[in-house]
């Protein structure tokens, strides 16, 4: 397989030479019904991916399929669902695709088929959250799990936090809510210690999560909650699961009831397909919501092996927002869904883009000339609109937008104020936000002028249920792996978390050896 | 009083011309314990504001004084603190300093003095906080109340729960905490849906916040509890006041148990000080609380009105992020507390700062050519450092940072693990950011290697109290401020929100005139 840096393709120059020069690259006198009919996707589990108010046309997105030829995107898509080595970093491969059904080779490592390895875990704990849903399995004085309490950071709470609240509420209309989830993440003693309040410790059943076994802030948190357990007069090993590596010390270990296992190959931010996110998904929802979830899940990840950029919603995406990254040069994005139930999820994905495509050095260690991931911030509408979108809409710096909408809300339950209910008022709020930042609107009073030119796209489905989560999830995923494939980057490793570990771990042992990291310890009352 | 675009100014040309050419500015040989020690300065509520590891030095802070006093920051806070129009677009004063204190002259409007007007307001809801809390005003049932739910959004929503987040644990730890409270923001259905089934109705006091009482989600929101309360037999007349202006709709009704006022002088962002904010925090955490957190704000005001940059810690704060925004050339800024309680002050800062500087022309209404503000992202460390903190160490792109932190935790519930408590590990990884940060880390290795370069201010302080949390609200209140005057900016008004309302009406009207919002209206099941 051939790597190169974008700048060494032949589409770079040729799409460098498309961006309008001295001008916004306008598309708003083109945006009418036909287009908004005919730049339309279907994508996995019910939903459709619109580009319609995107800043891009025919001559870009020909340059754009030869971009994604030309770096053989799909062919490494390939490589890596048959098990190459796609993290060359860590020498790792990486497989949560495999969690959710086979697409390439059977991936053997060691004499273990990792597919059936996976499979089997997640049968195991989906046997496990169907003993403690049904009251088989009980805490230390008898009582049936009213709560689930995730302690882990990072990959290990931000998407398994952000998938519970997408489907919390779809859950409790569909009867499959049973249990109550909660997350404990950070080293900050205060959110371990809220979260303990506000459980009934006897009924709560905690999830280690840790690939490694070794975070600083998921040890200290459980040895924090163990201590609660025993103050409280029970029996640790019987309110807590540990997901983790089989390497790792907390694997096979009689402190927890149980362990469910994962393996390097799966890396954190891209855990959520893994028993990191279906353990506490299948206790609180269900194990048919987890498993909807991956079907979802899975029929994305099919989608995404289409070589044409007009059938491939996620490498279209990838390749429109290299295009803006690279070309317009909008240095971040924001994403924008109006439902309350994704009031997590920007978050995940800021997690997900930011760690895989925020590096400097190509997959070789060699430092790039060009722009690689972008900032991702973002709420859910309307809230945003009476927030930032401001600077969105009026402020000097374009900022490319990721609409997300779903035609009828979770819990159906509505009321109607002038002559519409709150769910098509969000609706109408979404649409009118599309064409408000395309169209923009000129006035003589300059304060009340809008520029327009400011690009969008949307992805809308029927509701908020498991399977368009999954599809949303893995669409976004597939994205990212596209855009690291277009920058030649290594999306799987994360070594710019290391450098803070080590003068921590300087910090804490009384020896930074640097003059001004021991005034800062000074300055926080440290030394 | 004189108002020139920032590059009409003097300091602008000579601030262009310290920009090195074709490299960072790099301060990392500098920072030592003598530089951290010296660039340091006291704030109001005990804190501090540590810029040492920001990229600017002598040269630069001399030029940024010459441009503050060109500008003239401090007579122009002045002019808005003795009541002059500072919002020239919508022709209203400024006036959410007055909400903490007097600082200029008194303000009269329509033969009324404004201040006394707030300090009234705020003794009516205080005493109306006191009578819930001591079960003297009960729900239309008999029954105390331990639920406050707060109904409003953008202002009315974003800075009011941050600041309850943020002294939650606090008042708890104080005694202090009686009601809990919940905040239904979004027109999306299934938020009011959700936060009405977590609460007991029957001890709900519901807080309709709308300064205009035409707030189209806040209406839908009332209307969907009224129907609630209905339905559960009870009296909505019992259970909700209004915060709004006096010539509001939601004004002196009896639909209302009481209802307390604000004016077109306090803008929703700035408005947490007023009975925005007080009425829902004087009601879960007591009177004592907010007049704590009024006191800090009202010191960080009075501070923010010296002339020397080297003693105004707002003023250095937005002449440093002017530095970075039009000179260094970054256009975003990331807010990084560490300490969980702060998990939606950065979404509150957002607005803050995006809604006021996020403007693309000078008071005037003429268009600018220098970049305005900024966006503004952030979560909680340590979360942050196992997510998006791989692109700030080793993105292509800098980020300047803005940390958070407080010697102590709020609960003092800690656990020591190998040596140290979690409250000491959650500062030296803050200590360890911004050194990592500042001087990065040579290696062979490309991908292990950090660039550094990435500059950070601090601001800490003992513990995160009511008083620290009004500093800290005041001082970026102020800076924001500050930054909108050095930019020629109206701060305080948002034509931006304006053209979606419009276009958002006319969907739901049926009417839209646009055939590609007619478009996307269908794709959204609306038509």
């Amino acid at each position: 397989m051939d790597y190169k840096n974008l700048d060494e393709t032949g589409a770079y120059a040729k799409l460098l030479s498309r961006v309008p020069a001295g001008k916004p690259y306008d598309i708003a006198p083109l945006l009418d019904e036909r287009r908004v009919a005919s730049c339309l996707l279907p994508m996995a589990g019910g939903l459709s991916y619109s580009w319609a108010a995107k800043a891009v046309n025919t001559p870009e997105l020909e340059l754009l399929q030869a971009l994604s030829d030309e770096q053989d995107l799909i062919g490494k898509y390939r490589l890596l669902l048959d098990g190459e080595i796609m993290n060359p970093g860590e020498g790792r491969k990486v497989l949560h695709h495999l969690l959710r059904g086979q697409l390439g080779k059977p991936v053997i490592y060691e004499g273990k088929d990792l597919g059936e390895f996976y499979a089997r875990e997640l049968e195991r704990f989906s046997v496990f959250a169907d003993l403690v849903r049904n009251g088989k399995i009980l805490g230390s004085t008898g009582k049936s799990f009213e709560y689930a309490v995730q302690i882990g950071i990072g990959g290990s709470d931000l998407g398994p936090r952000a998938l519970y609240l997408a489907l919390e509420n779809w859950a409790v209309a569909a009867g499959r809510k049973k249990l109550s989830a909660r997350f404990i993440s950070n080293v900050d003693p205060d959110d371990g210690a809220q979260v303990a309040a506000s459980v009934d410790l006897e009924r709560t059943l905690f999830i280690l999560v840790s690939k490694s076994g070794t975070t600083q802030e998921t040890l200290a948190n459980e040895l924090f909650i163990k201590g609660k357990l025993k103050k409280a007069g029970l029996d640790p090993s019987k309110h807590m699961v540990a997901v983790t590596s089989e390497t790792s010390p907390l694997a096979h270990n009689p402190d927890y009831l149980d362990s469910f296992y994962i393996d390097d190959f799966i890396g954190g931010r891209y855990s959520s397909t893994s028993a990191v996110g279906g353990v506490i998904l299948s206790l609180a929802l269900g194990r048919e919501t987890f498993a909807e979830l991956l079907e979802g899940a899975h029929e994305t990840d099919k989608s995404a092996l289409e070589n044409d950029i007009m059938k491939n919603p996620a490498l279209l995406d990838a390749l429109i927002g290299v295009w803006e990254r690279n070309f317009l040069g909008f240095p971040s994005t924001a994403v924008l869904p109006y439902s309350q139930a994704l009031s997590r999820f920007p978050a995940h994905l800021q997690q997900l883009d930011m760690e895989s495509n925020g590096k400097r050095v190509n997959r070789r260690g060699e430092a790039l000339d060009y722009a690689t991931g972008p900032v991702v911030f973002g709420e859910p509408g309307t809230n945003g609109q009476h927030s930032f979108y401001q600077l969105l809409h009026q402020g000097t710096d374009i900022v490319p937008l990721q609409f997300i909408g779903f035609l009828e809300s979770q819990l159906g339950d509505d009321v109607e104020v002038d002559g519409s209910v709150s769910q098509t008022k969000l609706k109408a709020n979404l649409a009118a936000q599309i064409v408000a930042f395309a169209k923009g609107k000129a006035d003589p009073n300059g304060n009340k002028s809008f520029p327009g030119g400011r690009p969008s796209s949307l992805i809308c489905g029927k509701k908020l249920d498991p399977r368009a989560l999954g599809a949303l999830l893995a669409h976004f995923e597939n994205k990212v792996m596209f855009q690291g494939f277009v920058w030649n980057l290594n999306s799987f490793d994360q070594e710019g978390v290391q450098l803070g570990k080590v003068l921590t771990k300087q910090v804490l042992s009384g020896q930074s050896g640097d003059s001004a990291l021991d005034a800062y310890s000074k300055l926080l009352g440290i030394l």
